[in-house]
């Protein structure tokens, strides 16, 4: 390699890693030269190790060492519902509050027309494969409340209830400890709109 | 290592990159393990070699290959003109420029009194041996106009004129191509009192 190839095939590198720019791409890499190289074999090694042993869940489709995720091996999960979520991170955003005890299913995306994802994409059919194992009584609808978490929500739910399932989808409303003033405006229709 | 340990130790490893909190290192994870994994390999290889042979240049401190960089090499360089900058990437911007044709030293940072970052830290020793080499005949100082990089400026003018060496610093105004309108007012002040 000449000169500064070794530093710029960094830079390159790091700005495949999503939301990095060729400036933060930069400065990640004069900063770990600089000053933290064991950061920098830290992260080598824990790129080149996770890139080999993780794959996915064979029921739920998230990320895994072994053949199912803790989770999914778990006997005391009621297996009578199954919640379909869009990544790991919303999964275990839904572990913290406490308030599911069932399966769940992992997308690992959601539908984007415009970038190109489709069903296929984020495993439909495995998941109409899992939700009728005749185990699953009630598939909740946990994707996000954007314009393409809505989206899958209702092609998924379009599928599932063809299948005879039941499926329902988290509320939507006021979060708990707005005061109203603060909340958008279309957060505060739809709350009035499924007033109970 | 357990289920889950691999994915989570290169999220980890990924929250020490300068900038990069939590949400953004997993998002960096599943984005690598989902979708890119040959994007995750590079990095890690590119992490290894630059660790292992990148070193500092003997004479500007910059980042560099072998004993001396591309620019210190350079003969054709004018070795009467030495450009004081914090980093490769402002050494970078110079360059571009076209307005210089001198050396350099590359502080690899700036005095930061609040983070603890000395003079000994950028290197200010090997700066003012560099300097008084005998053919150095003026000193650029082309820190930042930051806080931080103005004190490192008048800190190391001050070294250096002590040394009897001539030190300029780059001019402050109004940028190129801008309305005054559009102008933050410190620097319109700076521009009023340095017009010529």
């Amino acid at each position: 390699m000449t000169q500064r190839d070794a530093l710029e095939a960094l830079v390159e590198a790091l700005r495949r890693l999503p939301g990095v720019g060729v400036k933060s791409a930069q400065r990640m890499a004069y900063h770990l030269l600089q000053h933290d190289r064991p950061a920098a074999q830290a992260l080598a090694a824990a790129l080149t190790y996770a890139a080999s042993v993780v794959r996915h869940c064979a029921r739920c489709h998230t990320f895994t060492e072994g053949e199912l995720c803790a989770t999914c091996a778990d006997p005391k999960r009621d297996a009578r519902l199954l919640a379909v979520v869009e990544t790991p991170a919303d999964q275990a955003a839904l572990e913290r509050s406490g308030s599911y005890k069932g399966q769940y299913f992992v997308l690992m995306g959601r539908l984007s027309p415009l970038d190109g994802v489709g069903t296929a994409d984020i495993g439909a059919e495995r998941l109409l494969e899992r939700a009728g194992d005749g185990v699953v009584e009630e598939v909740v609808l946990a994707t996000g409340f954007t314009a393409e978490g809505e989206l899958t929500a209702q092609a998924l739910a379009a599928a599932l209830k063809a299948r005879g399932l039941k499926v329902t989808r988290l509320a939507r409303g006021v979060p708990a400890g707005s005061d109203l003033e603060y909340v958008d405006l279309s957060t505060i229709a739809y709350a009035m709109h499924d007033r109970h």
